[in-house]
């Protein structure tokens, strides 16, 4: 099987074949004619993913997010860049294809990156709206409970988190990655929470002046209404993990492996 | 002295009087002639800023962020939304006009933003580039201990950080507020460090797929760059601290008060 036949075979799976004519999801390096070994799926093929991934015999990575730092993997500005150019050969020495799969993901007949963080979370059956993804009903718990419930789930060590930690909540959003800046309009996420009476946003990207102050005046004023701020990619790897379960049925006995890009910074 | 003769002080003072035909600095409420009793200086004008500025006897108040929640504070979106009717009243019932103070403010004929923060660190002499106050030389350190004196300096109890804390580091950028988000420019930051040869960015806002990208596998590769994460209120608070006072040789022997607007969220 070649790398062209894995995500045609993708695409079908996820979007009956519908290809979107401007996307980010393109071929970022190797050739569609190239046989493939092994699969890794991550968040990001940073330099460590790609690492992992010569380790374990692949020779195709799929990508969410960007490999060269901007949305559509410009590289214009990068042809004399000293990290470009020693990435770039590594990729090249190995002979890895890298794919970016992101847009499709998100438009498949259900989102495929929240389905990953909704069976990570287990609330597949708490869903409000079973038209979108963004809204969920739990049993009644505490902001700081939710809070230690997600770094427990989602494997993080710190999250940031605004609003009265003592206050209850069970309906709670969620806006991954950078879904969370509002999709075009930065007001999204308020006017979100606001019609759909939500005690609780949780967010991928974050700016401090739209959502965060907006939650932090209605806890000052009294609301009920709080914040975690998981980021881009804690909200988004579960989709590509679970990936690698789906698309281990699409390719006729290629390996397939998940391997967690983590997040890109820590916390001190 | 009324509200618009503080204001065209101010634009005199850092512009020499020019004034931007397109900006979002305007009088959020308040009347133009209203007699000033006191002004409050801070980052944004939360509702604890507010009643701050109350407790204090001001009545007017610079914010250098929107009041409600997007760039350039529209209200259609906000007209019956309860966070926003409950702050609204809450600045009628006290009769506080609010003024933002950003574009001006970031286009004085230095950019003073900037210079509070610089003589916050203390940094007024290791400026590279006097047009720009981007890049600054220090004595040699190390990534970790550059954060210490940050978390010190900036009154922080937790940053985030990208790239080995041991490598050592003395060639700085500053990117402050949203100016690290590349002033609609992603890749504008990388550009930065790799044309001015810096060691570590100090940014204010962030996107998990540019900059941190970036630096997190130059990293990986071996490339002794890093990154600290202090936050767009953390970057930008001291310029309005610092304009308390400057502002007081302006006004006449009104009250000026610098209010800590604080960060939005907690680390948990």
């Amino acid at each position: 099987m070649n790398v062209q036949e894995v995500i045609d075979r993708v695409l079908l799976d996820s979007c009956g074949g519908r290809k979107l004519e401007k996307t980010c999801d393109v071929l970022i390096s190797g050739e569609p004619d190239m046989e493939v070994k092994g699969i890794v799926t991550s968040f990001m093929a940073t330099v460590d993913v790609i690492r992992e991934a010569i380790a374990v015999g692949a020779n195709m990575i799929i990508t969410h997010e960007p490999t060269y730092y901007t949305g559509f993997d410009e590289l214009e500005w990068l042809r004399k860049d000293p990290v470009y150019l020693a990435k770039q050969k590594l990729i090249e020495d190995h002979g890895i294809a890298i794919w970016r799969y992101h847009d499709h993901m998100h438009l498949a007949n259900t989102d495929r990156i929240y389905d990953g963080l909704i069976k990570e979370l287990g609330w597949e059956s708490n869903r409000i709206d079973q038209s979108s993804p963004w809204c969920y009903e739990i049993e009644k718990t505490t902001l700081v409970d939710l809070a230690s419930f997600f770094l427990q789930k989602l494997s993080m060590n710190v999250l940031r988190i605004v609003g009265n930690p003592d206050m209850t909540c069970s309906r709670i959003g969620i806006l991954v990655g950078g879904g969370s800046l509002g999709l075009g309009r930065e007001q999204m996420p308020m006017e979100l929470m606001r019609d759909k009476e939500l005690d609780v946003m949780i967010c991928g990207e974050i700016t401090e002046w739209t959502l965060c102050a907006y939650i932090n005046d209605a806890a000052m004023l009294g609301f009920h209404k709080g914040m975690l701020i998981v980021g881009h990619e804690r909200t988004e790897e579960w989709g590509m993990k679970h990936m690698a379960e789906w698309l281990r049925k699409l390719v006729d006995g290629i390996p397939v492996t998940f391997v967690d890009a983590k997040e890109p910074f820590r916390y001190l």
